[in-house]
C-alpha cells in the first residue's frame, strides 16, 4: 500500500522530534520552508501538521507557527478506564454536599491563614467601590437589563476576540457564574429523562445538576491528553441518542486535557448530524500555560449548536460570581430563563469588572497569573515524582487548575476523606468525577496555591493516609 | 334561630365604627374591658375582633390592641372580575420582555434623571466597601457555603422574629433575589405539566416563570382587599389538583390587598388536606404602612407547608440582588437547587448587608421610607381621584408600591402601551397579570417614586392617552 504524501512527512517530523533535532519550545520551520524543503502543496505539509498536534507533539502559535510540546513522558499517566455503555441517573454521593459546602473544593489545606490582598484585588475592589457610588439611586430603583451590563459584555467579547472568536455583545448573556451557565444551558436544551454525554471523569458540578434535573448520563472515556474520545461518543450515541454533550476542551477538571482542534471541528460535525448541543464549559480557557491562543469550540462552528459558559470565577474572583453565556441557536430562550432565575445582575460589579478588562488590568493580572500556575504545578509534579512517581501516575496539564492522580487499585480515595478532613484536609476523591462510581482509586490534586511548607506537609500526610491505611 | 354571642358584640362595633364612634385609627376598647363591659369571655371577645379584622374594618397591632382602619370608601375600586374554571398554559405577552429590558416596571418615567445618593445608600456602600477589603484574598479564592453568609441569615431571622415569625438560621438560604427564590421554589415543588393556583391578578414574573417551566395555572380570585377567594380555590382544586400556590399575603402586587390572619390559617389548612404547598411571596411584608407587624403565612404553619421567599430588592435596593428562602419541608432540596443554580453568593454584600441590619440603618431606613411611599400613595391617590375620579375606579394599599387601577370596559391599556412609551412614558397594562387574557381594561400604576412635576404631567398625558384616544 503506498503512503500518502503527508505521512511521509509526519513520520519525518515526528522522528525528528523525538530525537531531540527540535527541542521542547523550539519552533518547527515555517509552512512554507517545509512546503519548498519536500516539494509538497501547503495542504499537504499543514495536515502533517494537524496531526502532530492531534497527538500533542506540537502546538500552533497563531501568527507564529508550531512549537515543539513537553512530551510529559518522565512519568506515568494516569490510564484509560472504561465507561459503562449504557446511561445512568446520577446520584451524586453525600461528600459532594460537605466539600462544597467547606468551600473548598480547590484546596488541600483551606484553613492556611489569610494571605495578604494582592494589588489586583485592591484594583477591583476599587473601581467596583466606584462604580456604586456612581448613580447609586438609579441602581438601587431599576433593575438592569436582562443580558447584563453591555461594556462587560463587550469587554468580554474583546477577550474572546483574542482568542479568534467572533462574538456580538448581544450573542451574550451575563450570569451569575458559570454554575449559573450551564444550568440554563440544560434548562435550554433538556427535558426531565433526556439523554446527555459528558466527559468521563467530568465535572462534578455538572454532574450534580444533571442529577437534580432528572437527565440520564451517558460517560465517554476523556484522553487525559486529548479529552472527549469522539470514537466513543459517535458509537454511544447510535444507541443513545443524545439532547446534548457536555464538553470542557480547554483544560477539562479534573484532567487538564486540551481538546485538540480537529476534535473540535469532529466534535461540531457530530452535533450536526445527530441533532444535539455542544455546552461548552469555558471556565478554564483563560489559563493557559503555553502561548497558544487556546479558541473555544464557539470558534468553529458557523451554525449556533455550541453553547458557551464562562466565568471569571477561576481566572480572576469567585467573589464576583459574574459568568456568561453565549447561547447560539438557542440564546433568546436562554435570556428568558436567565430573567425567570435571576431577573437582573447586580450593576456595580458588572461596570467595575468592566473597567478593569478595558483599562488592560485583567490582562496583566491573568498573564502573571498563569505564570504562577505554571511554577505551582511544576512544584507539585515534582513532589508528586520525587516522593511518590513509583506508585502514582498522574497528568501535566497546559492550562488549569488541577491534575489527576491514578493510585494503585487498590486504593480506594473516598474511604480515606474522613479521617484526612479530622487532619483539616480536604481530599477530591475520583468518584465524584463520575456517574457510574468510576474512578474510585483516583483523586484531584489543585495545583491552584503554592506549596507552601504546610501545604507539602498536608501532602505527605494525605500520601501517607491513603498508601498505608488501606 | 339564635344569634351566637360573638355576633352581637360584632354588630355593634361594626355600627360603632360605620358611625363613626370610634374614629379612623383609634384604638378600640382592650379585650379585657370589652369582656368586662359586655360579660363576654375573652374567647368571645376575640372571635368577634377577629372577624371585624377579616372585614379590614380594624386592624391589630401587637402588644397594643386593635385599631380602626381607614375604610378607603371615598373612591371607587376595582371590581371582581371572574376567572376561568380551567387551568391554562401561560403565554407572556412580548411586551414584558420589553418592559423588563427597560428595567422599568415600577416607574411610568423612568427618564427623570439621577437623584443625588440618600445617605442610606451611601452608608450601605460604605459596609459593602468595607466588607470588600476585609479577607479579599480568602473571598477571591473560596466560595461562600450555599446557604450564605451566617449573619446574614441571623439578621433576617431577626427581622422575621420582629414580625412573630420564628425561624433559625438553618431554615434560611439566601438567593440571588425573591425571583431566584420563587424559581427554587418551583423547582422543588412542580414537574413539568403539573397544574400550580396562582391569585388573579397575579405577579407577572411569577407568570413567566410558570411559562418557561411548562406548568398549568388556574386563576382564583383575588379580592382588592383581603386577597386570595379561599373559597373559589377549595372548589377548583376539587377539580385540578395544584402542586402548589403561589400567593403574596402582604400587600399582593398589583392590587396591595392584604390577607387577613383568618384567611391565611385557613389556606394552611386547606394546603394540609389538598397536599400542596404555599409559595409564599414577602417580598413587600417589610413595606406596611400601619403600625401592624404583617406576619407571613409562615407564621402560622407549623407543617412546613410554606416555602417562603423574599428579598431585600424592594425594601431597600434591587441592586443588592440578595434574596432568600426558607423551604419548609424542602429546605434540603431548595438548597441543593441554589447549589445547581449559583454555586454560592457573592460573601462582601451580605457581610455589609448584615452588617447594615445589625446596626440599626436598616430599620432607620425603612421605617422613613414606609412614611414615605405612604405620602407618595396619598399624593397618587388624590390626584387621580381629582381628575378621574369619575371614569376610574382603583386600590388603596396599606403597604407595598402599588395600586390597581380599573378604567372603563371599552379601554385596552395594552394598545396604548407603544404610543406612550414613544414619549417616554412606560405603562403596565393589566393583561400582564393573567394567565388567561384578563384585565385589558386595567392597569398597575406604582408610587413607588415620588409625583414630581414631571411624573405629573406624564399622569395626566397616560390618561389623556387612554381615556381619549380609543
Amino acid at each position: 500500500m503506498g503512503t500518502f504524501r503527508y505521512e511521509a512527512l509526519e513520520v519525518l517530523l515526528r522522528q525528528q522530534i523525538q530525537t531531540g533535532r527540535y527541542k521542547i519550545g523550539e519552533k518547527l520551520p515555517s509552512v512554507r520552508t517545509l512546503c519548498k524543503q519536500h516539494e509538497l502543496s501547503k495542504a499537504t505539509v499543514i495536515h502533517a501538521l494537524h496531526k502532530l498536534e492531534a497527538d500533542q507533539l506540537v502546538y500552533a502559535v497563531p501568527k507564529s507557527g508550531y512549537f515543539v510540546a513537553e512530551s510529559g513522558a518522565d512519568f506515568n499517566t494516569p490510564q484509560k478506564v472504561s465507561t459503562p455503555s449504557i446511561p445512568a441517573q446520577v446520584n451524586v454521593p453525600d461528600i459532594f454536599r460537605d466539600i462544597m459546602s467547606r468551600s473548598a473544593a480547590f484546596d488541600i489545606l483551606p484553613s492556611d491563614g489569610s494571605t495578604p490582598a494582592a494589588q489586583h484585588l485592591i484594583n477591583l475592589n476599587r473601581m467596583i467601590g466606584k462604580a456604586s457610588r456612581s448613580h447609586p439611586e438609579q441602581k438601587a430603583h431599576y433593575y438592569d437589563e436582562p443580558k447584563g451590563h453591555v461594556g462587560l459584555r463587550s469587554a468580554i467579547v474583546d477577550l474572546y476576540r483574542q482568542r479568534e472568536t467572533s462574538l456580538s455583545v448581544d450573542d451574550l448573556c451575563i450570569t451569575s457564574g458559570c454554575q449559573h451557565a450551564l444550568f440554563l444551558a440544560l434548562m435550554a436544551t433538556c427535558q426531565k429523562g433526556d439523554t446527555v454525554a459528558i466527559e468521563s471523569p467530568a465535572f462534578y458540578g455538572a454532574l450534580q445538576q444533571l442529577e437534580q434535573l432528572g437527565l440520564h448520563v451517558i460517560e465517554i472515556s476523556s484522553d487525559t491528553n486529548k479529552g472527549l474520545d469522539l470514537q466513543e461518543l459517535a458509537e454511544k450515541i447510535q444507541d443513545w441518542p443524545i439532547k446534548a454533550c457536555i464538553v470542557t476542551p480547554n483544560f477539562h477538571t479534573p484532567t487538564g486535557s486540551k481538546m485538540p482542534l480537529a476534535n473540535m471541528k469532529a466534535l461540531v460535525k457530530l452535533a450536526n448530524q445527530h441533532d444535539f448541543y455542544i455546552i461548552e464549559d469555558d471556565i478554564y480557557g483563560e489559563l493557559r500555560f503555553r502561548s497558544e491562543l487556546c479558541p473555544p469550540i464557539k470558534s468553529v462552528c458557523d451554525e449556533g449548536r455550541v453553547i458557551l459558559c464562562g466565568s471569571f470565577s477561576k481566572c480572576l474572583s469567585r467573589e464576583l460570581r459574574i459568568g456568561w453565556i453565549a447561547g447560539g441557536l438557542l440564546h433568546h430562550k436562554i435570556v428568558q430563563l436567565k430573567l425567570i432565575t435571576q431577573l437582573a445582575s447586580p450593576q456595580a460589579v458588572q461596570e467595575g469588572l468592566a473597567e478593569f478588562i478595558s483599562q488592560g488590568h485583567f490582562k496583566r493580572y491573568v498573564n502573571q497569573h498563569r505564570q504562577q500556575l505554571k511554577e505551582q504545578r511544576d512544584q507539585l509534579l515534582a513532589e508528586l515524582k520525587r516522593n511518590w512517581g513509583t506508585q502514582i501516575k498522574f497528568t501535566k496539564p497546559n492550562g488549569g487548575l488541577s491534575c489527576w492522580v491514578e493510585l494503585p487499585d487498590h486504593i480506594d480515595t473516598k474511604q480515606s476523606y474522613k479521617v484526612l478532613l479530622e487532619k483539616g484536609i480536604v481530599l477530591t476523591p475520583g468518584v465524584l468525577f463520575s456517574a457510574h462510581g468510576l474512578y474510585k482509586n483516583h483523586m484531584r490534586l489543585s495545583f491552584s496555591q503554592p506549596l507552601t511548607e504546610r501545604r507539602r506537609a498536608a501532602l505527605h500526610l494525605l500520601f501517607q493516609t491513603l498508601l498505608t491505611n488501606q
